[in-house]
């Protein structure tokens, strides 16, 4: 059971139905999931969320794809049951396939492990590593 | 200063040697990071871990520097600052852009932020997340 | 299921009754939960964090209900899926509204976003941070 | 050293100096912290964070000094040594005592030892503590 | 419901089956829990990490049942409850007694509350602490 | 720079050099780290802390060893950077040898691999998991 009470479309406010309609529109489906009718209880916290979430997942330097993975590898790591069901979903719907999918989990497996390692060594980092970031 | 001895080649054993000149050719530099120096400590764990990273970050499903960015992701969350600076600086070398860099932080930034909220309020999976996975 | 066995009153030691009896007489309710349940396994360890809650959670510089959403916020972090639960309800018992609870699950989804951002940048901290502290 | 270019003002761009500008006018000094400084390297995730830090820690139905304590709390618990650093500065700027502070370390000190507890026993969440979420 | 299709023995690859039958002869029981069936999605994941359990838990300078509540208060440190629960298991198999149980737990509340102290004062490492570790 | 003053003996009330008598007699050193003078800002921490440090790591059904080593996996876990070195210069104290040292991070390695790859998969725990706990 949530926290928090879910908010459905019917027992929404203007504000809140507004991102409704347009999470409706911009993913092409009636389904508003969980963390979204969540979210609504605070409008404006719903409102930064969904524009934050659209600008940082939309095509760019790195495809959708790559970015969901990235998303799915930061909530394992992060523990958040929800946010790796909702996140290997949505993965899957752009196109992950078993292949990536096993390799993406090798990759999260191998780094845990070398986390683990590196930190119980609390290793300097060496120079070579800090070499100045190119200019933007 | 680290909690082990860093294990340089001329005091290394033949089994350590060993491994550090696979870890050279295979890199085509003579450079050992503090990494495996560490790890040289316990040459089992030397072997089964550069093993491992060999496997794991080859290219297959996923490409090399995807496979990069996602183990930044995951250092990231699991906080390890040693993991951070060497994983960022070898997806420079396989090719990461300053917008590849930028982009892959904002996602860092997003997943961190909706993995804390959603924890706050421990939501239920939607049904429609818990798709049967395809068979291998 | 839990990994230790939930101890009840009437299977219960008479240290642990000890413990159970102050707990409904300072909280004015019989309800014992499962937390403590389950530490009584462990009487000293039951004793030890009883008698720390106590001193810890009471009335002084910081009021009851800020201690519970600083408690609420860790436990979020921490991913505490129990804690999360017990010290919500807590803190409704203690008067916080939704509008409150509305705005400690901001701060907290904020927090997360900029703490992943910061580790990410692996940022020096700025020398205008490292005032003294006041002596005590 | 940073994993990213810090932008100074006379470096940066239009969009990243307007920033700057709102962030030195809001605050009152001219004072531009690190963190700006690496975000500016994606003009988008600037705006977007400053954006969110001015609506999340405003005055609302908490109080900024306690949206502070929260904040250092999350930051603590998700090791960011930066945030803890940083909030802990903007906390004391916003009057928290020394006493303030000691309660506060001792909250999050016993979250901590619980949080640990907790997960170690794998408790179930009592029903009284399922209670349902006023409505909003 | 797991993220991935469990595998089981009779619709697996001869691959899998080998390191099945090898974890069913090593463990003298016929029993594979979901941990191996879910790494059989990727056979050489399940490969490299039965081979690498094996190797990490056999006897050596630290006895099995030392070797699995490190594994315990790691697993409960990084919230994973399917570990907590199998290794705990595990654990018991292997002797753990309700004492050793609960002292276990004792040290793992304990060190959880001392680190977030710890993290909070942003303690430097004392120099008694940085000893040279002795050569291997 | 800690975010707290350290508070030397001769700057310490009554109360404080009381415990710090204690902490030396019952360590046989005038030596007191870091950590006990950053809790002494808040006396009944630093008396609450060192009093449960002494009961829970005192020898019991685990040897003090055993719970060094297990204190330190907690502290690699949670990325506690002081306490990593405090009790790993704690255990060679107590006779911890390389080839343990060697062996406690080889666990903590394959639990943090193992963990993460569980955590990816959400697997449901096995029924043969769920044993009843013994009675106390």
């Amino acid at each position: 059971m949530a926290t928090v009470k879910l908010i459905e479309y019917e027992d929404a406010s203007s504000d809140v139905r507004e991102i409704y309609d347009d999470i409706r529109a911009f993913r092409k489906t009636d389904f508003i999931n969980n963390f979204w009718k969540g979210l609504a209880n605070n409008p404006e916290q719903l409102r930064r969320t969904w524009t934050g979430i659209k600008e940082v997942m939309a095509p760019g330097a790195l495809d959708p794809l790559t970015k969901e993975l990235i998303y799915i590898a930061v909530s394992v790591a992060n523990k958040c049951e929800y946010c790796i069901h909702s996140h290997t979903a949505a993965a899957r719907a752009k196109g992950m396939s078993d292949e990536q999918h096993a390799e993406l989990m090798a990759v999260i497996g191998m780094a845990h492990s070398t986390n683990g390692l590196v930190t119980s060594m609390q290793l300097p980092v060496d120079d070579a590593f800090k070499v100045e970031a190119a200019a933007p």
